[in-house]
C-alpha cells in the first residue's frame, strides 16, 4: 500500500459502513483523501457528503428514473448506474477501494477494483460468501491484498500480523449470540421483528441484524475467514463472547492464543484497514471510548447451541459443499429475512426455508460471476415459492 | 538465530524453569540439543540431567567444598565455580543461553553470554531489574536478542510481533492477584507463611511465591518490560485477572488491544523462546492442557489497590528513581522475604522495610556490576539492621 495520504474510493458511502469509514477520514484528513464516491439512492446524503469532502468523482447507482434525476440535479457530473460504480472503482487516483455496499451490487465493482491493482478494504459479506474462489483468485494474480473491515475479521488479521498462517491451529469467531441467546427453542418460535430487531451489542441495519438474531452472520462469517486467511472450515469455530469486547482470536499450534479486543466500534476495524500497516493514533480523536480494564469486570465466554440457532449449521454445510451452494445461502437467507421483517414467517422458520432450498438445488461446479448471481437469483425465487407452498395459507 | 536444532546452554538446570526447559527439549529432541548444563547445588539430579540428554559441558557453582566434591565424583570433567558458569555460558558450540538461575549468580554469565554473540533466554529477574542498562545496552553493542521467559512478558513480546513499539499506547502486566487479592488490610497483617505460599494458579519456589502474594513480583516485572520493550513507565499498567488465563495484553494508539492467552503453564513461554521465531506444534506432546473456551466461562478483570499491596507502588518508585535503587529494591525484598519465611516478620512488614531501606540509600550513577552487587549487599545488611531495631524484641 503507497503512503499517506492514501487516496479512497467509498463504495456505499451513505450506509452505515460507509458514513462511518467518512467519520474516520474527517479525524485524519492529513492521512486519508476521499476522490471517489458512490452510493445507491440517499442522493441527498450523497451530495452532503461530496460537497464537505470536496469529492471529485462521485456515482449513484439510481435503481428508478426518479433518484437518477435528483442525482443529476444535486450533483452536476454525477455517474449513473453500474457503470459509475465501475469508474469509481477502477479511477486512476485511487489507492484503497472501500466495499461497502450491501448485497450483490459490490460483486461486479469489486472484481473490476481487484483488476486494476487497487487495494480492498472489503465490508461487504456477500462477495466473498459467494464469490470467495474469484476474489482471492484474482487478487493473488494482481498482487493485491483484500482488508476486512469487519470487526471479526480485522481481530483475526491483527491477531495473524507477523505470525506464519501455517502456525494456526484454529480461528476462533466470537459471537455476542445476540438477543436471544438464553431464549429456549420454545420462545425462539414467538419471537416479534421487535425483539429480533433488538441487539444487545452492536447497531446495524435490519438484514444484518436479524443475521445476527438467527447466527447466520457467523456462519457467513466463518465462509469469509476460510477465503481471507485460507485457513479450512474445520480449523474454524465459534464462540459465544456476549460482551462483544474479544471481537475473535487465534489459536497457534504451540496453543499459544492470541485475542484481539476493543468495545464494540466498527470504526477501529475501518481505521486499522485504511492505515494498515501504521496504526494511528485515536486519542483526543473522539472516536473511540477507551477501554478500562477494571470496568470491563468480566468477559464471559459460551457454547453456541446450534440446535437452537440452525443457521450457523446450514452455513457450514453450504460451504463445505461449496460451488453455487453458498451462493443459494445468501439468496434464500436475503428472502427470508424479507418475509420475516414483513410478518410472514417466525425466526425460525429461515433456517427451515433456508434448508429446504438448499436441497432442492442443481449446483454449478466452480462458478462465474454470472453463474453466482443466477444461482442467488434462483434461490429468490425458490424461497419465495417453498414459502407459498408451506405457508401461503397463513397469509392472506 | 540459527535454524533448527538450536545448541542450548542451560544455567539453573535444576530449578523450575530448569526442569521445564529440560522438559520442553525433552518433547522437541529434534529441535533442541542441550549441550551445556549448570547448576548450583543438586549434583545428583544435575548427574541425571547430564546423562538424559548427553551433555558434554557441564558445571556445578558448588558454594562448599562438599558440593564440589560431589560432583567430581558424580560427574568427571564437570567445571567448578563461577568459571564454570562462564564456561557454559560462553562455550562456542553454544547457540542459546537459557538464564534461568535466581538470585544475583547469574549476572556476570549472562552479560558474558551477550558478549560472546549469544541469544538469551532470560527466566531470571534480577538479572534486568537491577542491570537492565548494561543488558540492554551490551545486547545492541553485540546485535544480540534478549528473548524473555516470563509468561507475562512472552505475552507481550507475542501481542507485539509484527507491530511497532512506537504504536503501543500502554502495556498491561495482568496480575493474579495472589492468595489475598480479596483479604483485607487487618487480615494481612496476620497473614500465617502457609498461606502466603498457596499461591492459587501458579506453582513456583518459596521466594517467588511470596513476592507474588505481596505483589512485588508484579512491580518487578514492570520494571522487566520497560527493558524489554524501552517503553516508558508511565505507559506500563497492572490489571489483575484472577484465573492467570490472560498473560498481559498490548493497547495500541489506535485503541485497539491484543491479549495473549492459555492455561497457566511455564512450558509454553519457555517453548516459545527456543523456537522463535517458528512455533512448533505441541499437539500430542502432553506439554500443554488445551484451552477450551466455553469451559473457560468467565475471565474476571479487577483494579489492583495499591494500599493493601504496597511493594507494587514501591517498586514502581525504585524504577523512576533508577540508579542503585533497583538494586537495594531486589536486595532488601530478598532478605525480607527470608524473614517472613523464617516466621520473623509479618507479610505486611516486608513493604516496611523496603520503604525504610529505600530511604536510607545513597545511590550510585550508572551504575557498572560491582556497583550494583555493591548496593545490593549493602541493602540486604541494612535490611536485617532495621529488622533488628525494629523488631528485634520480638524474636530471642
Amino acid at each position: 500500500m503507497t503512503s499517506f495520504p492514501r487516496r479512497i474510493a467509498l463504495l456505499g458511502s451513505t450506509g452505515s459502513i460507509g458514513r462511518q469509514t467518512l467519520d474516520v477520514v474527517r479525524c485524519f484528513s492529513d492521512h486519508f483523501r476521499v476522490v471517489a464516491l458512490a452510493a445507491r439512492q440517499n442522493v441527498e446524503l450523497l451530495a452532503d457528503q461530496a460537497r464537505e469532502f470536496d469529492v471529485p468523482v462521485v456515482a449513484c447507482f439510481a435503481e428508478t428514473p426518479e433518484v437518477a434525476e435528483a442525482a443529476r440535479a444535486a450533483l452536476p457530473g454525477v455517474l449513473l448506474g453500474e457503470q459509475g460504480l465501475m469508474e469509481v472503482a477502477t479511477h486512476p487516483d485511487v489507492d484503497v477501494v472501500v466495499a461497502a455496499t450491501s448485497g450483490l451490487i459490490g460483486m461486479h465493482p469489486t472484481l473490476a477494483a481487484i483488476r486494476a491493482g487497487k487495494t480492498i478494504a472489503l465490508a461487504n459479506k456477500e462477495t466473498l460468501v459467494m464469490g470467495g474462489h474469484l476474489v482471492m483468485e484474482e487478487a493473488r494474480r494482481a498482487s493485491i491484498s483484500i482488508l476486512p473491515i469487519d470487526s471479526e475479521h480485522s481481530a483475526l488479521w491483527q491477531c495473524l500480523r507477523g505470525e506464519e498462517v501455517g502456525d494456526v491451529r484454529r480461528l476462533i469467531i466470537t459471537a455476542s449470540g445476540g438477543p436471544f441467546r438464553r431464549s429456549s427453542l420454545d420462545e425462539l418460535r414467538s419471537v416479534t421483528i421487535e425483539q429480533a430487531l433488538a441487539h444487545p451489542t452492536w447497531r446495524m441495519g435490519p438484514k444484518i441484524t436479524i443475521d445476527s438474531a438467527t447466527l447466520m452472520n457467523k456462519g457467513l462469517e466463518v465462509i469469509e475467514a476460510h477465503w481471507l486467511f485460507g485457513i479450512p472450515y474445520e480449523q474454524i469455530e465459534v464462540v459465544v463472547q456476549p460482551e462483544s469486547i474479544i471481537h475473535s482470536m487465534v489459536e497457534f499450534i504451540d496453543g499459544s492464543l492470541k485475542m484481539q479486543a476493543s468495545l464494540p466500534t466498527m470504526h477501529l476495524p475501518i481505521l486499522y484497514a485504511l492505515s494498515y500497516p501504521a496504526r494511528l493514533d485515536t486519542s483526543g480523536t473522539g472516536l473511540l471510548r477507551e477501554l478500562n480494564w477494571p470496568a470491563v469486570g468480566r468477559l464471559n465466554f459460551e457454547d453456541l447451541d446450534t440446535e437452537r440457532f440452525p443457521c450457523l449449521r446450514l452455513a457450514r454445510e453450504a460451504a463445505q459443499r461449496g460451488d453455487t451452494y453458498p451462493s443459494v445461502l445468501v439468496g434464500v437467507d436475503e428472502e427470508a429475512v424479507a418475509l420475516f421483517l414483513a410478518g410472514k414467517i417466525g425466526l425460525l422458520d429461515i433456517a427451515t426455508l433456508i434448508e429446504e432450498v438448499l436441497e432442492q438445488h442443481q449446483p454449478v461446479t466452480n462458478p462465474d460471476v454470472p453463474a453466482i448471481l443466477d444461482a442467488c437469483a434462483w434461490a429468490r425465487q425458490r424461497a419465495r415459492r417453498v414459502f407459498e407452498q408451506r405457508y401461503g395459507r397463513m397469509v392472506q
